[in-house]
Parts: C-alpha cells; structure tokens; sequence
C-alpha cells in the first residue's frame, strides 16, 4: 500500500459532450429497465454525446432491499447486464460509453459470519463495445434513514478511471460523495478530468441545496468537474426528484435537470485532457484515503485521442420548483407511480368534503387524470348537509366519477347485535366506510388511497382498518397547516400549465372546503379541536419531536408550552402502534413514520415530564 | 499497537461461586428493569454467588431499534445505571460484583457523516461499591436477519478483564460469540480464567444446540470457561428462550437453565486463578486481533485474593425442551408478553370452528388463562352448522368466555347498497367479522388476536381488514401442517403438569376441529384446496422458498414439483403488501415476514419460469 501522490496538473484541455439520463426505472423490472437504458442511450447518441450516464441501480431499481439476498436475482441482473452491453452494440450503441448502475457480487462468496448472502455489490459497470468492460462498488453504503446497505452490501474498494477521447473519468456512486476524504480524494490524486457519480438519492424537503453544495464542495476535494445524475419517480415511499447537475472544479454550477420528470442533460463540457502515454499511473495499486480507507484506481482506455474542436451547446440550466410547488410535484409523481407501477389504473377514496380528502382526490385527478378517480361519498347520521353539498361540488368541478352510498343501514345492522358507546360507535362508523371502498376495490379493481395527514397519523387521531385502510397515503407526510397550503397554492395554479398539473378550467377544490373547522364527524358537532392542540401549535411540535427526534426538555428550550409539549408526547407516544399498521405514502420529510423511523411496539419509556 | 502475545498458564487454581440471572426485562421500563436486577441481585446475594451476570441490554430492554438515536433516552439510561449502581449499595448488595447489559455512548460526540446521532453503545456494565466500575461495548454489531444495530449502534473495541476473588473474568456481548478471532482469542491472549457472555439471543426453531456448539467452540478459543447468559420473554415478535448456560474450557457443557422461563443458575466454578502481582498485564495496550479489529485491554480489580476452599453445590442442568413442546412454549411465552407487556389483560378472537382459531384460543388460554379469553362465534349464511357446535364444545371445554354474533344482517345491509361477486362479496364477510371483534375491543378493552397461519399468510389466502386484522398474530410463524401437529401435541398434555400449560381437565381442542377438511367458509362448499395446493406439498416448498430463499432452479433441483413449485412462487410473489400489513407474532423460524424479510411492494421480477 503506498500514499496518496500528490496531483498533477493538466497536460491540455479536452472537450466532451456528456448525457445524463434522468430516468424512471422500476425495481426488479430488468427487462423494462433495460430497455429504457437502450431508449435513452439511443437519444443520448442522436444529441451527439461522447458519454452517457444512468443513475444507481438503474438496471434493477431502487431501492432493491432483501431481494439482493437472493441468489436468483442477482444472477438475473448479471445476466441482464452483460445481455444489455450486447443489445446497446446489436443496435448500433456499441461505440458510446455507458455508465449505469446495477447489482453485481463479489466473486469467491461469502464475507463470512453476519456478511449479507452472495456479498452483493451496489455497482457501476462502464458498457461498451458488446461488452462490460469495467465495474465497481460503493465505497461508502448508508444505514440510516430509510437506508439499510450494510444489510444488503458489501463495501466496494476501487475506483475506476477510464480514459474517453482523453479524458479521464472517475465514477463513484451517492453515499461516497457524502463522506470526506474518500474517492473524491482519490480522483484528485488520480488526475482524472471529470468525477462523474451515479445517483438514487430522494427527494427531501429543502434537501436540494444541500445537495447543489455538496457536489460543489466534492469537486473541489476532486479538483475537476463534478456529474452527478439522480433517478427520478416514485418507489414505495421513496421519491427521487432527478435534479440532476454539473458543477465546475470550483464548484460553479454549469447545467441541471428539471425536477420530477425524465429528462437528458446534454452538456458540452472542456475538461482537463489526461497526459498522454502514462494511462496506468497508480493503475492497481492499493492506496491510502484520507477516510482511512484502501482505495484501488482501476485505469481503463476506451479512446486515447481528445476530439477534434466542435463548437459547444449552450448548457440547459433549470431553476428548482419553489417550495409549495416541489411538495406537489413529489406528492403527484409518488402517487401516480405507485399506482401504475403496482398494475393498477384506476383509485377510489371516500370523500367527506373536509381538506384531506379534497386535497388526496385532487393529487389523484393531477396524477392519474380524473377519468381514473372514484369518489364516494358516504354520509351518515352525522354527517352534515355542508359536507356532502362539498364533495358533490368537488365532484362536479374535477370530473372525477363519484357515488354516494349512505351508511346509515350498515351502521344499524351492527347496532342491532353490538351495544357500543363511544370511541367504539365512532370507529365502527369509520370501519363500515372502509369495508365500502375495499369492496369496491375489489369489485373493481381500483386502489385505494387514504387520506390521513401526518398530524393525525402522528397523534393517532385515526380509526385502525377505518380511514387509515387503504393501498396508499399520498399525504401521510403532510402535516395539517401544510395541507392547507397545498390546497390554496394547487387552486392558483389554473391556467399556469405546470407539467405535472391536470389543466382543470377552474379552481379544482371549492373554498368552503378550505375554510371550514377540521372535523371527523363520528359524533354530533364533533371538532378536531375537541381531541387535539390547534394545529398552528400542534405542527411545530410534532416537527420537532418526530422528525428532529427533540426530547421533552429541548422542546420546551425551544420555546413550545410545557403543557403542549406534555400532551402532545402522550399522544405521540401511545400511537405507535397505529402509525405501524398506516399504508405507504410518498417521504417529503425525514422522517415520515415508514423504513425511516423503527420503534418497538411495546414500549413503555416515557419522555421524562419534568426534570428530575 | 502490539501483536498478541502467547497465552500464559494458570498459576493456581480458584473457586467463584456464579450467579447467571435468566431474566425477563421490557423495552423502555428503566425503573421496572432496574427493580428486576435489584431483586435477582438479591437473590444470587442470599444464593451466596460472588458474582452476579444479567444479560444484554437488560435495563433498557431489547431491542430498543430507533429509542437509540434519542439522546434523552440514552441521557435517562445513563442516568438509571448510575442509580442502579447506588441502590444496590443502599440495599447492602454494594458487595457483590453485578454486570448488566445497558445502553451507553461514546463520549465526545458524533462519528461523522451516517454514523447513529449520539453514538449509542451497546455495552455491558460492571457495577460495584455503589459505582460504575467499567462499562464496554460490543465489538460486532449484528445486521442481518431481525438486527439493525449498524443503524443504531457504534463498535466497541475494548475487552474489559476484571479481577473478582482472584480470577481474571473477561466480558462480551453476544454477537461477539458469533465469530472467529475477536474477543474470545484476546481473552486467551489476556489470560482471563472465565469468558462472560451476555446476550439477547432471541429463540429460533433448531437454534437449541447452534448456541451450544458455538459456546463450546468459543471456550476452546478463549481457552477458559465460558458463562453465557440469555435474555427471556417476548418482545414484540421476539422470543427469547434464555437456555442460559456454563461450558468448561474444552466445551463440556458444565450447568444449563430452562427454558422460557426465569431462572437463576447458580453454578460453582473451579478456574485458574490470575498471576498475582501483575494485573496490568496488556493494560490499556491495543492489540491486533486476528479478526482485524483492533482491541484494547481494560483491567481492573475489584479483589485480588482468591477465597478460601468451600464446598461446592452440584450444577443444575436442565434438559431443552423437544421440537413441538419448545415451539408451543415460545408461542404461549410471546403471546404472553405481548398481551401485558402492552397493558392489555384479556383477549377477543373469532371462533370459526376450523383449527387455526381453535389453536390460537388454546394457546391464549395456556398465556392469559381461559376466563381472560373471549371467543366470538359469527356465522354467516355460509358456515356449516358443524363449525358452530364445534366451537362451542371448544367453548365449552376450555372455560373461555363465548359469544355468538351471526352476521347475516350486515352483510344484507352492505349488499342493498352495493352489487359485489367473488373475491369482493367473500371479503366482505371477512371484513364484518373484523369490525365486530374491534368493535369489541374497543368497547371492553380486549386485545384482538388474529388467527392467520404462515402458510395462508405466505400465499395470500386471507382478507386485508378481515381475518388479517388485530393487534397479534399467535401463529403467523407456524405453517399449516405445524398446526395440526402442535393441536395433536396439546391435546396429549392433559396432565403433564408442563409449567407453560393451563391445567384443564379434558383435551382442549375437539377432535373433529382437528380431523375437518380445512375451509374459510365464505362461499357455499368453499375449500382450501380449490385454491391452494395441498398443504403436504405446499409447506414444504413455502419453507424453501421462503425460510431459504431458494429460487425456482433450486426448488426444482431439491425434488419439488416443478408445476406446484410454479404455483406456489406466483402465491408468494404477489402476496407481498398483504404480508406487510399483518400484525406482529411470535417468530419462530429463520423468516417470518417481519423485520427479518425487507421487500419492495412494487417489484416486478419474477423468478424466471424455466432456465433461459
């Protein structure tokens, strides 16, 4: 093992045009994925790119959880993967150099006791000629969040550079730009020209900039420019937002993506040319990474020769969606692809003329179109005439297919066998509306979709199997205040011709709807405010003890009432097991209650009331 | 760092007198867990043990997942081992040498970029004078199957060899046992004359004599005696069996407790005595062990002299339990827990009159005790007048509490509104029936146990929001034909006076429910067979597939039949979100769905239907 040398500079400069392929792919849909590999590279070939990127995982999705554990589908993907160097190459592709991510293994087996089966790789193979000419792993795998790769994976240890038209490329894959001292190190010491990083990072509320700044940050640490090309569309909870984009060796941005939908990122870039003649400098030989890792550049020769001068593209460089906007967007993409990609085309959902409901049919009819969305409306005793007069309004302003069935001969058939007061007479209400939607469901064939918010979701404020049931929670990482302004900022937005909006000729949810008092509406004159804080004070603490994990001490440090912060504790703590049993729903925040938060059930640790 | 240095021999010969506390501890109750090891503490003092062991994480319970990341949990935890440390003192136990699993952390912040917020420690204790005398933690942190603890956890590397009448004792946890040249060969290096595991090694089916082996090899490794302590009762869908135990240097297993319940196991130990004069030997010297870790030494005296030569009790050695009486044990012991652990006292269940309910009821009964079991019988227009006597005769026999509620009447009234077939008007029923047993528990507080077995859940074959539904699921782990062999196993205990067995007077479960073609009722001459293969050949295939994550090829090559091995994948694949929304059961095989199986709900791979 030898130190890092120090860098070299550049020789002369090279021009390269680059693709990044922005796409959707589907876990375990090898095939599909495959082909729209071939699709894009086609395009990335008609724009005249020297180079195209796919981000990570993109031959088998992401993320692929235990399904790396099995050995049958890991050698579905290498079969896939080196299939698909041959069809890129059967189609006329073969001459330009694709990167993509994809599932690999280590050869000679296992890493011994506690190493995930097969010691499978989260991987980066180089394609070109009919053939995978190199690939490596992730250095640095994440296990916190929603990420479990030590479970999965094992550690990667080199870092290939591989000369295209002189220039040379490092690739890394997402979690090795988070840590310092890595292979971006490495790339520095390696004089590689341009670091390029394959992507599956999601979308996170206010996460964007912190991801412009890191890459910035990165290619100064690389000393050359940074690629950086992330997935886009929705898996489970997960949402990858794209937002793909390159900065210059100071960090500079030079081009990015729009978010939230496919997209090629062509970009002409002048980068610094390799020196001729010593292409195996520090070739496989193990070096020493300031992250105190060992760390093997792999240098590889596509095409030695800078190309000729070619006059360069203007760079395509898009603004991010401002905050309400990006929410939406992430909010429709999670939910149409969750709908298509599990097989379904269609959605019902009850619609009781509060804010939840409204805003979920909407996201739906933006998502899936209103032609595909079945509401249905479904009073009871208590249910007030505004209620339904609301959703029948909605209805008829989207489109959208609705029905009524009233409930009151279901709730009475029970009545007549079960004496229940009550909490119990409440859920009962809420478990006979979900018994129609599943019936539906299954009559027809639609989906269902739930329209708890994360505020209810949090305190428990829900009926288990009632109005928590379902196949999908679009807003079930929405807090209440947050949900109004989504309603009020989605009904400013007719006639803007935003892409990922359908274009409803009017405002798509009646403002009464908007303005009312939240109410279940399970009891006579029954109000959210007879069970919870108001939101406006309830919000913030939920925040900060769900999502930043604040004790009961920090929250009333940082200015929350003693007794606010008390009650909402309890509450939190007590519906645990609820939150357990909610249906996916797309991850706008931290920390959303699904792979990113694990508690035990049984749990009896109390948040301390006082200091003792 | 220095290289190990050889193993010296003993000087002499010492006798220790050691108290292993089988014990049963909840996740979150620091002051019932502290309590717990005051009193066993007490115990071992009037036993006239010298040194007293609990096992891993005790005081905060196991496994806390994600109460790790928040700092006023590890700041209370903290807080409660000090304590504990003086209470003992108070209590004129300050003498007695205690270890004690807890939650600690690493001083000095953060371990940088995806390391666990607070770098919690999972860490053994040494509590004496009133003090906390050493705490270390855990070198190899378990990430696969039900553990997370990369997620949560940051590793130890310091092997503590503390001096208690003369006899050097060395302490790990648990997953350090797992494996080869860590700990184990740094205590032979250290020269300790004792190895002290603590653990929290849940119960598997088969795992018995794994444990044993394993103790075994790793005394030969640490060339001394090897005490190893295990956790017991349920938490959540672990089940820890205890089956503590005491191997002599070559393996020879010296003492064992039962299993499944709490128990002392006070053994007499004659070990080789440390070298006087020379405890500092490797002192606070990081070593290389042969597992590449690095790992310190930490010696510490808490008294030097051997005792006096006295006369030593004969060990206890408990035989483990056979194959059917282990499962059913674990069963009734995390059905148990689950109950009270989650302050619920009594049960509601349905009582179809088939086996899987009528095995659920028995072991519920066996938990909790008949007169806190309530037992609905609700048939509809498609139950067999056969499943409504047999029921009662159950009822009967058992001294549960029963009920009859006939759905007919709802599912009119849901039919007069709504026009369903098939699949939508069986699952309607399911569902009715679910409302009722929760309307039931929220009225009188009961826990709704679920009775769906492994292979029902496995493939499907049961009602979301129906049958599905409840807070706990007895056999969700036990496939069919299991079923049959634990009610067969049950019905010939009548008598043997097994201590996790309630005391009835005749066989719990009628013959006939055991003997009846199996049957969900919910059309007219409804059968499992229409449906699924038969259950001889499906469970077997569902073990292999499921348990072993053998793919098509595999199936086909260990002699399934290759039409039925076609089936049952299909089954399995697309009964994915099903499975996720069961509730929690006692896990008692390798993969039960849980924790321990992590897979994407959208996924469309399909094991490949022949070689290609």
């Amino acid at each position: 093992m030898t130190k890092l040398p120090s860098a070299t500079y550049p020789w002369s400069v090279a021009q390269l045009r680059i693709a990044l392929a922005q796409v959707n792919s589907t876990v375990g849909d090898l095939d599909g994925n495959a082909a729209s590999i071939v699709e894009w590279t086609r395009r990335a070939a008609d724009a005249g790119a020297h180079l195209v990127a796919f981000p990570e995982m993109m031959l088998t999705g992401y993320p692929v959880e235990d399904l790396a554990l099995r050995a049958s589908f890991v050698e579905a993907s290498r079969r896939a993967l080196e299939r698909l160097a041959r069809t890129l190459a059967d189609e006329g592709l073969g001459d330009l150099p694709v990167v993509t991510g994809h599932l690999g293994s280590r050869t000679g087996g296992d890493g011994g006791a506690g190493q995930p089966a097969g010691s499978p790789l989260n991987a980066a193979a180089w394609l070109h000629g009919g053939a995978v000419r190199v690939s490596s792993a992730k250095h640095h795998l994440p296990n916190y969040g929603v990420f479990d790769e030590y479970r999965i994976f094992v550690r990667g240890d080199r870092l290939p550079v591989v000369r295209v038209h002189g220039v040379d490329v490092a690739t890394v894959i997402c979690e090795d730009l988070w840590q310092d001292g890595g292979p971006a190190s490495v790339t520095r010491a390696a004089g590689a020209g341009l670091l390029l990083a394959v992507n599956a990072s999601p979308y996170e509320r206010d996460k964007d900039d912190a991801r412009l700044d890191l890459c910035a940050r990165r290619a100064r640490e690389a000393g050359c420019a940074l690629a950086y090309v992330n997935m886009v569309g929705g898996q489970d909870e997960l949402v990858f937002d794209g937002d793909s984009l390159i900065v210059g060796p100071d960090g500079t941005p030079l081009a990015r993506a729009p978010q939230f939908t496919e997209h090629l990122l062509v970009t002409d870039l002048t980068l610094p040319a390799a020196e001729p003649g010593v292409p195996l400098r520090m070739h496989d030989t193990p070096v020493e990474a300031p992250d105190g890792s060992t760390i093997t550049v792999d240098r590889h020769v596509l095409s030695a020769e800078p190309l000729p001068a070619y006059p360069a593209e203007p760079p395509t460089v898009a603004e991010p969606l401002d905050g309400l906007a990006e929410i939406y967007a992430a909010l429709v993409l999670g939910t149409r692809d969750y709908v298509r990609k599990n097989g379904f085309r269609s959605v019902v959902l009850g619609l009781s003329g509060g804010i939840d409901s409204a805003l979920v049919a909407t996201i739906a009819a933006d998502a899936i179109g209103p032609e595909n969305v079945h509401a249905v409306l479904l009073p009871s005793r208590y249910s007030s005439e505004g209620s339904v007069v609301d959703a029948e309004e909605l209805v008829k302003r989207q489109g959208v297919n609705g029905r009524t069935v009233p409930i009151a001969g279901m709730v009475e058939a029970f009545e007549k066998q079960l004496d229940l007061h009550g909490l119990a007479a409440e859920n009962l209400q809420a478990r006979i509306r979900a018994n129609v939607w599943m019936a539906l469901s299954n009559e027809h064939g639609h989906l269902v979709l739930t329209g708890g918010n994360k505020s209810e979701l949090a305190t428990g404020y829900s009926t288990l199997y009632g109005d928590s049931a379902g196949g999908f929670a679009p807003i079930k990482d929405v807090f209440k205040l947050t949900v109004w302004d989504l309603a009020r900022w989605r009904n400013t937005q007719t006639g803007t011709g935003l892409p990922f909006l359908y274009p409803f000729a009017q405002e798509p949810i009646p403002d009464v709807i908007i303005e009312k008092e939240p109410s279940a509406e399970l009891r006579p004159d029954q109000r959210d405010r007879d069970t919870l804080p108001e939101y406006t004070v309830l919000d913030p603490i939920l925040a900060d003890y769900v999502e930043r994990d604040m004790g009961r001490d920090a929250l009333v440090a940082a200015g929350h009432d003693p007794a606010l912060v008390e009650r909402a504790i309890r509450l939190v703590d007590i519906a645990e097991y609820k939150r357990r049993q909610y249906p996916p729903g797309p991850k706008i925040t931290p920390k959303n209650f699904g792979r990113d938060r694990r508690l035990p059930i049984t749990n009896r640790w109390r948040e301390p009331s006082s200091r003792d």
